[in-house]
């Protein structure tokens, strides 16, 4: 870690900065708390009201099934879609049905809902210590490529939250069908305390 | 957790009072303990033979893989598909060569499939705490929309065996195509001790 | 765990006696270390020199996420495609445009991208313990049947580097489509200290 040179001076960038406390050494830790400080200034809940933000009313689960599920310090949270305010969701293929910008957009709706059912499970998005892990599912057609710009409008979305600590390890990728028709699903692991 | 007074009538269903151990009060504690007893009063391995299950014998890796991996209390359970007490496979596309209800018995055999492998690699199935993840695959076709029904086919036999520790984080998705043409396959992470 | 007499004799497929630490006796612990021994005598970092692997650059990630987060000793692994050393990747859909070992190929190219990543994530691939889970998406037909068989290219040169240890908890399924139209992604978790 950060024995490479080139990563000296990115540690926004290097995970393994922030999250393997016990391998980083003192001047390291120096450095993560200091970034921490720099990119999270207040919390997840006042970022909700400073960005104005409209969350949906969290969803309820569609089988059998929990919305999170918490193990320790892992937070897993069931596949979710693009929830909006007026309870409908957003459906469609991309590539066919919506724009690639439509999809985006479904992507940070689907972010919205999740921050909702994150806010009632866990009690407070202060509660969240960073994004680990996000499996972005994309319906759409066979042709269509830029599913990670799609996902995007998820982790940008995380991003603004928790700035570098909504940053995760990710797969976007083009689904054969999704339930109801939603334009994307996505599941994640948060951190939690 | 449990700020909002709706959910504290029905712990049944907040997995954040089971899981987090170490965050909920003493109160909780003795409620997350008695809905344990009452919602779990016998062995899984009991409840397999009151339920008269018939597990077929433990698939073998179809490939350079293992059946689980365990690190921690974290079970990793590989991708199982509905394999039956005969041996052979349920196979064909849920939407065009199968019905939905043949999808939800299908998703049943990958659960008892997978009983079958944590049997054998755990050695008792009482050593599993909670079904904890659970991401449902469907071999649909791209119009198929009931995909969390087919996968409540797992998940209520989760259900059967471990009471609410039975109900997981989820994702139930449709997938391009899946190996030798099953209607479903289902990988999931459970807690043992 | 090794209750079955069948287990006994094959200590290097029950990944439970290697993982589990805490659980398994004496006896076991010392079956363990023998085996590991045996099954990984030279260091991972020495293992690509000896088999004169050539990694890729480490890709850079193509939207809003980091290529690896370690939380603890998990290391999730952002979803790789089959990057080479020409920076080009390995596109098209396995049964159209690709052959079975042309997949095959492109799953093997998708793993010594992700080393080239765990390397300079994590400073030495020797910091890795073991794979615990892989989920190996395949870009194809909607005939497609042998998914295992392509994610082996993967499976298989992890075991080269690892040994057994190489061996993880996987799934492999096809997708409606990826991104770019890549031949194969892989996500993974690796334990690491």
């Amino acid at each position: 870690m950060c024995r490479q040179p080139e990563d000296c001076g990115r540690h926004m960038e290097c995970a393994c900065y922030i999250d393997a406390a016990p391998l980083v050494s003192m001047r390291h830790n120096r450095a993560t708390k200091f970034f921490k400080q720099k990119a999270n200034p207040m919390s997840a809940e006042a970022r909700i009201v400073e960005l104005k933000l409209e969350l949906p009313k969290a969803p309820k689960p569609a089988g059998t099934y929990l919305p999170v599920v918490v193990i320790g310090e892992l937070c897993y949270v069931s596949g979710h879609g693009p929830l909006k305010s007026d309870d409908t969701m957003m459906t469609g293929r991309v590539g066919q049905d919506l724009t690639e910008e439509q999809g985006v957009a479904a992507a940070r709706q689907v972010g919205l809902a999740i921050l909702a059912t994150l806010q009632k499970q866990l009690g407070s998005l202060d509660r969240v210590v960073r994004v680990v892990k996000v499996l972005g599912m994309v319906n759409s057609t066979a042709e269509f490529k830029n599913h990670p710009k799609v996902i995007n409008g998820f982790s940008d979305l995380m991003v603004e939250i928790w700035g570098e600590n909504g940053r995760a390890a990710r797969s976007a990728v083009g689904m054969g069908s999704l339930p109801g028709n939603i334009a994307v699903e996505i599941e994640a692991i948060f951190q939690v305390h």
